[in-house]
């Protein structure tokens, strides 16, 4: 078995963040996918509490939950620091990560409803991004300041999957005019080779999320 | 302006995680009292975001949210550890504060129902309640092992608060047969001097939750 071993669903955000967080690492993995809809033993066996990827196994331990991956992985691996040195500047980053994780599903509304409760869902999910842009992004380049990290990783979603739940939903959210801060960091995320190398094809992903929005069966965490 | 300070609900379980933690690293601080039904200017600037207590103030710095809270005052503060050394451990920890934080409004659902509802709701919150005992305390005297640690302070209204639930409600939900271990937890984490020391009051307890529950004011969070 190897060291480090990722079990990941392609269009899982959760998933990409760890991969990212990994790559920033400079961390060799053996990645394994799942089917979300097909469940492995491996998975039931190594996330018998949420049965969801993405799971991380390390010398043969394994972690669930995304944001506690990306905490163990900092504390791992410590080079190419993902969380700020000072006590204030982590319980920020690791405030905004807990505000995008109870967000996220009132942010991706819009994918599942219509007419005027789209409409109502648009308003909601600008609102919380103007609180993302105001209070937790600001004039920085990068959430935690001029590098990528922990928090940047956890909105990253924003940067490449959002855009296909607007053009499948049909509405404009994140626009430039509105949140033109938010706009210019995700231009700063995609720039970072780790990011840009590692992103879900655009129309695999656009077509998973029809399909899912057809069938009605698109989940609250937008994409599984 | 004090160090540190604590802005707080006397029957809020969250602001009960941070005074514990405070205590137990022995650090002096200055306790505000909020309500929460008539929001001072205090917490409003403090924090935008959620407008909730705890909010914590250190050197005329706010953080907010509870679980962020304690992973600033672990590292603050590191005498007295919260959290185990090894980053296993550590991501264990905060494993289960999630899985806590994610499922307290559907373990407390019992308080806000009736009838076939609440005997749904019951069933549930004992099916969480299992998972927990079985899979995150197992047969260790607190979450971590032999001593207090963060995961057992962010568990800790299971302790006083449930019970109180459970009785306004008419349901019991954490008995010993059912739940032996973490029954037997319960008792120890009530012998922790900080712990036995910082209990809100029962009786006032009971008639606040008695009154949320005959206004239909329970919210999810079981307090406030």
């Amino acid at each position: 078995m190897a060291e480090v071993k990722l079990l990941g669903f392609w269009a899982s955000p959760f998933s990409d963040r760890v991969i990212w967080a990994l790559k920033l690492k400079g961390i060799n993995y053996e990645y394994v996918e799942e089917d979300p809809y097909n469940k492995t033993q491996l998975l039931l066996q190594h996330n018998p509490v949420h049965k969801k990827v993405p799971v991380l196994i390390h010398a043969g331990k394994p972690i669930a939950e995304s944001s506690m991956i990306l905490e163990y992985i900092e504390e791992t691996w410590p080079q190419n620091p993902l969380l700020p040195q000072g006590a204030y500047e982590r319980a920020m980053a690791r405030f905004w990560i807990k505000f995008g994780e109870e967000k996220m599903a009132t942010i991706c509304a819009v994918l599942r409803t219509s007419g005027a409760e789209q409409e109502r869902a648009t308003k909601e999910a600008m609102e919380l991004l103007k609180i993302l842009e105001e209070q937790g992004l600001g004039d920085k380049k990068f959430f935690g300041g001029d590098a990528i990290g922990l928090a940047d990783i956890a909105f990253g979603w924003l940067a490449y999957l959002f855009g296909v739940i607007e053009e499948v939903a049909g509405v404009k959210v994140l626009d430039a005019n509105r949140l033109p801060r938010l706009h210019a960091w995700i231009d700063n995320l995609k720039e970072v080779p780790v990011i840009k190398e590692n992103l879900p094809d655009r129309q695999k992903l656009l077509g998973h999320l029809k399909r899912r929005r057809e069938t009605h069966l698109a989940l609250p965490n937008c994409n599984n």
